[in-house]
């Protein structure tokens, strides 16, 4: 059972689907949109709050958990569900893409990289083998194959990347021992549709668990975005769950959905927290701002989530302005719920099968984030 | 039955009684410990967690509210209790103690005090009737006279400020025009006995629904406390309840309440949270420590709190290290659980009248915290 994935209803007329995947911390209804916890947290919510928020899928970094504190800590510890407390699902990353945005000083050869800790400067080597040696020692339900996120515009430099991506895929399906982890190939190709088509078609042939799209959301526009998805779609099999990497636009989330994609995560909810602004229909509130300090409403009108069904703009942006924590968890709770709400719809509407409607009426009221603040975040 | 106090048990051989102060928005059980909701929050807390940890009162500050966002926006979104979510009873303090402790170039005469806002240095003036408006615009269920906190040790200042503090409770009363607050007057005196008993006697004759005792816990020696405690215990009526203002280390509370107190107040367990340190028998844990780092128990054994039945020292350690909310989230809810509940374990041992082996056993267990470290904070 574990690791199968049920499509329950698609719907005609888009690719969208709607499923079920099985995993050994339960089971992950899709599509799906998974917050993110980079350093075994989601930042200012308690497990409990994720819980009842609904979420079934958390994220974690392979990068900074390896820096801080440490993989093998975590495996001492019991692994990283029993030390971050979170029972449901987890899905981590590969550490490739923070190497290379967030490591400095890095030097990419054919068998790995070598980058300096932003913590604090210090010389470490990420391979293939040692990605998912270290992604064993977290333990996380879902793995992702170790890769080169290369700059999406530059068409000799994604090829050749290509080359070196392939080859640790491979070496990542190696050096795997755990059975209780899915591994996860990851399709690159930048914005070139043969690049795309390559990579894809290269995956196949390794019939993995589930497929990732990677090296979107990193500076592209929207209809690059799009003009991928719409390509890899047909592609990619059926009945493997596809996961965006990075992705969280509400407008994004929509598109990717009638596009087939299964899986979401970015930091969007919860970096928008921590820079006092609320994910609303419409756009967004900053906080910050003087027009709401005596504004009775809450952040949304009808949403159900504690924090709109229990306190005003006006306290929020009190909170805001004081420097208080408690304004970091009350936006970080609706921002993950309004992002969680929004795939739950688009769910239900593939199974009832007015999607292609839902989606419709939400993307002409919703304006849509400029596409650098939608865009996937270093963590 | 509001501001009604009804004394349920009382111990023999000691000052200590349990019993249920009625406030609009609920009964207070007694012996109490509020937690400090300084801007309108108990830090990192939200209020369902209050709610989950057993708290029943919440105090908050007249000073800071009133500079930030103002008491008058308070009101206008419907009173303190809405405006942050609070549903159960609320004591605000006069707003004195922070004029003479944060605000800036403070000048006293016989009408009030005029000082300078620690967040802009603007200029601003608290006299008792302002003091009161204020409070009756925040609308707590308890609110505090205005007074002035002098320093415990002079022994001729002391004496004049009570001359200062005296027409100031009686122009309080007078001020006061809302019937569903309980205005309590405030004993000072420093450390001389003396001086304790004439203040103590003034307010007698004013019959109010309940009396602080200010001016401890800001810099004189526990024995000093005791004593001043000692006391006021027989002067004070045993019909009305007692709150020891700003007082909340461990040991102060059960001495306190083996000396007839009803009520504390104090920062302590949340700003030892943000230090990351944890208030557990025995002592305090510094989760800073390295030796936390592969500590795989809870923070204290058997604490049937919500960290503690989740989360090991060593993640508490990390979350610590790595500057994320949910440190502060997590040891705030252990600290404020450690104090309510030993006030809970107190107040049953009253009613079963095992007081005095109770508290004698946690003292002989629990070496206190520095007296620095247990004092009254600036907020």
């Amino acid at each position: 059972m574990n690791f199968q994935f049920e499509i329950i209803a698609a719907a005609s007329g888009t690719q969208a689907r709607a499923g079920i995947f099985h995993t050994p911390h339960g089971p992950i209804p899709t599509p799906i949109f998974a917050p993110v916890g980079t350093q075994a947290t989601v930042k200012a919510l308690k497990p409990d709050d994720l819980h009842r928020l609904g979420a079934s899928l958390v994220l974690s970094n392979t990068y900074h958990l390896y820096l801080r504190p440490g993989d093998e800590l975590v495996r001492d510890l019991g692994g990283l569900h029993r030390f971050m407390g979170w029972d449901g699902p987890i899905l981590t990353d590969s550490g490739g893409f923070q190497v290379f945005s967030l490591g400095g000083l890095r030097k990419i050869d054919q068998d790995g990289v070598t980058f300096k800790s932003h913590i604090d400067g210090s010389s470490h080597r990420f391979t293939p083998e040692r990605s998912i040696a270290i992604q064993e020692n977290l333990g996380a339900d879902i793995i992702m194959a170790f890769d080169e996120c290369p700059p999406p515009n530059d068409y000799a430099y994604v090829k050749q990347s290509l080359n070196r991506t392939h080859p640790w895929l491979e070496r990542c399906i190696q050096a795997k021992t755990r059975p209780d982890q899915a591994l996860f190939g990851i399709v690159q190709g930048g914005i070139f549709p043969d690049l795309r088509e390559v990579s894809a078609r290269f995956m196949l042939d390794l019939n993995l668990p589930g497929y990732a799209i990677g090296g979107l959301a990193v500076g592209e526009t929207k209809e690059q975005m799009a003009a991928m998805l719409d390509i890899l779609a047909p592609i990619l099999p059926w009945e493997k769950p596809r996961y965006l990497m990075g992705v969280g636009a509400p407008e994004d989330l929509v598109n990717g959905i009638l596009r087939g994609v299964d899986m979401f995560d970015c930091v969007l909810p919860t970096r928008l927290a921590r820079h006092g602004a609320a994910l609303v229909l419409g756009g967004r509130l900053n906080l910050n701002n003087a027009q709401y300090s005596r504004d009775p409403a809450p952040l949304a009108a009808d949403c159900p989530c504690y924090t709109c069904t229990h306190f005003s703009r006006a306290y929020i942006r009190h909170l805001v302005k004081a420097d208080e924590i408690l304004a970091h968890v009350l936006l970080t709770l609706h921002n993950v719920h309004f992002l969680l709400e929004l795939v739950r719809t688009l769910r239900q509407a593939i199974i009832e099968g007015t999607v292609a409607e839902v989606a419709a009426a939400f993307l002409a009221h919703y304006p849509g984030v400029s596409s650098d603040e939608g865009n996937r975040d270093k963590g």
